[in-house]
C-alpha cells in the first residue's frame, strides 16, 4: 500500500512494515509547498492510526522525536505563511482598485478646485476647469506664453488676470503636474477594473457595466458575498441614508442605491424608475451569482433585461397622476 | 501754468486759453497707463471748473464731443482692469499657497494611507510609511525585485506577503508614484511660503516661523488685517470650536489656538503653556504690526521673547497643586 506523508511517500506492508520509501529532500519551504498540495489533493492519506512519527525515525527522515516535531513545526508554519500569501483573490483585488479609485476621485476634484481658484486671480477667462485646465496650465503657465495660434490666444492676450511672477507660475506648474498625474491614475485604474471585470464577473460586467459591476462587489466585500444578496438589497445597496430614514421615520422607501448611475435608470423617465431598478437588481443579482458559481457567459440575461424594460416604458407611458388634495378625510396623525 | 490730463499736458494761460499743448497717442493701453499714474502722482491737476472737453476739442485730440466720452469710458475700463490685476498682494499669494498646501498635505494622507493598506496585502513586513514606501514602489514594484544588497531584502524574500501580479504592480507603481508627485509638491510649496515669508514679513517670520507665521496670515486674510488683530485674538486663533464652547457654556478658555505648534509652547511643561501663548501671541501681534507699518527688520524682538519666556519657566518649575476637593462650601449652582 502506498502512503504519502509530509515528508515522503511510503510503500507500507499488510502488516504496517514500511516496505520502500522515498524521502524528500528537507528543505522548509519544498516540504512546506508538498505538504500543501497533499492537503489539497488528499491521494493516499495515511490510514487511522498510522504511526507517522515511527514511521519517520524508522525511515532515517529524522534523527530523534524533537527534530521531528521541530521540523513539523517550521513546515506548517512556512505553509500557513504561503496559504496567506494566496489570499489576495482577484474580487479583493477589484476593491482594492475601486477604493483607491474612490480616493483618487475625491482627492483629484479638491485639487482641481484649488487650482481653479487658485489660477483665476491670473487668468479668469480660461473657462477652462478640470484636466483642461490642469493641461494648459502645465503647457503654457502664465498666459503670457500663449501662443497666437491658439484659440485662447486673445483671451489670454486682454485678460484682466493679474501678472503671474516666475516663482508662482513654477509653484502653479508643479500643481498642476500633480493634478494632471491624478487624472491619469484615474484613467489606469479605470481600464484595470474594467478589464478585471470583464475576467472576474462576466454577467455582472454585462449587465450593469464595468465600473457599477465593481462599485457593486466593492460594497458587499466580494464577489461571493454579492452572489448571496437578495436583490431588493443590491436594489438599495448605497442609498443607506435614505433607507435608514425609511426604516426609523414615515420618509418613503428609496428606489434605488448606486444601480442608479445604469443607463437604464437615470435615462428613464421619474415614473418607471422604481420598476426599472427592480428589473435591473433581479438581473444584476442572477448574473452576480452565474458569475459565482458557474463562471460561463450568459447571453441570453441582457435582452432579457432589455426586453423586461422596454414592457415597463411601454406600460407607463404617461406620469401618474397627483393624489387631489384635499379629498376624503384628514390623515390620523400617529400617537407618539 | 502747466496742466496734466488723461490725454495729454497742456500750458495754460491765467485766463483759461492754451498756450501750447503736448498730446499723448491715442493707444486705449497707454491711456491707461498715464491716467493711473496721474492718478497716483497728482502732479499738476487740472483746477476747479476747468473744462477738459473743451480743451481736448480745442487741441484736436478728438473731433467731437461723443469721441471724447467713447474714449474716456475705453480708458478707464481699461484702468480699471490694470488695477485689478495688479490685486494679487505678496501676502495674497502666501495664502493661496497656505491654503494649496493644506489641500495637498490632505490628499497625500489620505492617498499614503490607501497605498499602505493596498500594498500591505503583498509586503506586510516593509515597515515603511508615507514617503519612503512610496520611494520603494516606485523603485522596486513587487518585493521580489528587491535586491540582495537592500537592507529589505530578508524581509521581502521572507515575506508572507501575496505574489503581485503585473497588472496590479503597473496600477501600484502608478499609485506611489502619483503619491510621490504630491510629496514633492508639498516641499515645493514649503520653500515657497519660506522665502516668501522672509521677504513679506521678517520679523514674523523671525518671532513665528515661516509656516505658522503664514498660517496666521492665511487665517487673518492677509498681513493687514492680522496686524489689526489684538494679541488675545492671535493667542486663540484657530482654536474656534473650543473659544465657542468656552463662550457658549462653562468649559475653560482655550490656551493657544495654532500659535501651539510653535517649539516656544509645545516644548514647554503645560503648565506654562498659557502664561508662554500670551507672550508668544503679544510678540507675534508686535511683529506683524512692525512688517505692515514699517518693514524694517527689528532685531531686539527675538531676545526680549526668549528672555520673556526664559523668565516664565524660571518663576513656575513645578506644576501648581490641585485644589483640595471638598474645601470649604460647595460651588453655586448656576441658576438656568
Amino acid at each position: 500500500m502506498k502512503i504519502n506523508t509530509w515528508f515522503g511517500s511510503l510503500e507500507v506492508g499488510s502488516g504496517g512494515e514500511i516496505l520502500a520509501f522515498d524521502l524528500f529532500p528537507k528543505g522548509i519551504r519544498e516540504l512546506a509547498l508538498r505538504s500543501l498540495s497533499l492537503r489539497s489533493s488528499r491521494e493516499n492519506l495515511p490510514p487511522e492510526g498510522f504511526d507517522l512519527k515511527a514511521a519517520a525515525l524508522e525511515c532515517g527522515f529524522v534523527a530523534s522525536l524533537s527534530e521531528y516535531y521541530s521540523l513539523l513545526h517550521e513546515v506548517t508554519l512556512e505553509a500557513a505563511k504561503l496559504q496567506v500569501s494566496e489570499a489576495i483573490t482577484p474580487d479583493q483585488r477589484i476593491v482594492q482598485a475601486v477604493e483607491a479609485l474612490d480616493d483618487i476621485n475625491e482627492t483629484t476634484n479638491s485639487l482641481s478646485e484649488r487650482l481653479f481658484e487658485w489660477y483665476g486671480g491670473y487668468f479668469p477667462e480660461s473657462g477652462l476647469v478640470g484636466e483642461a485646465l490642469a493641461l494648459f496650465i502645465v503647457k503654457y503657465g502664465s498666459r503670457e506664453n500663449v501662443p497666437p495660434d491658439d484659440p485662447l490666444y486673445l483671451k489670454a492676450r486682454d485678460s484682466m488676470g493679474a501678472k503671474l511672477e516666475t516663482a508662482d507660475e513654477a509653484l502653479l506648474k508643479g500643481f498642476a503636474e500633480s493634478v494632471c498625474s491624478l487624472y491619469s491614475r484615474r484613467k489606469q485604474l479605470e481600464a484595470y477594473i474594467e478589464s478585471s471585470m470583464e475576467a472576474l464577473a462576466p454577467n455582472l460586467t454585462t449587465i450593469a457595466g464595468p465600473m457599477l459591476g465593481a462599485r457593486l462587489i466593492s460594497i458587499a466585500g466580494s464577489l461571493e458575498k454579492l452572489a448571496a444578496f437578495p436583490s431588493s438589497t443590491i436594489q438599495v445597496i448605497g442609498a443607506n441614508k435614505a433607507l435608514f430614514k425609511h426604516l426609523r421615520a414615515r420618509a418613503p422607501s428609496p428606489k434605488h442605491g448606486v444601480i442608479y448611475s445604469h443607463p437604464f435608470i437615470n435615462t428613464s423617465p421619474w415614473w418607471v424608475r422604481g420598476k426599472v431598478a427592480r428589473a435591473l437588481a433581479a438581473k444584476i443579482s442572477l448574473a452576480a451569482r452565474i458569475d459565482f458559481y458557474s463562471a460561463t457567459k450568459d447571453l441570453s440575461l441582457m435582452g432579457e433585461l432589455e426586453e423586461k424594460v422596454r414592457k415597463i416604458r411601454a406600460a407607463n407611458p404617461k406620469p401618474p397622476q397627483k393624489r387631489q388634495e384635499g379629498r376624503g378625510k384628514p390623515k390620523k396623525k400617529r400617537r407618539k
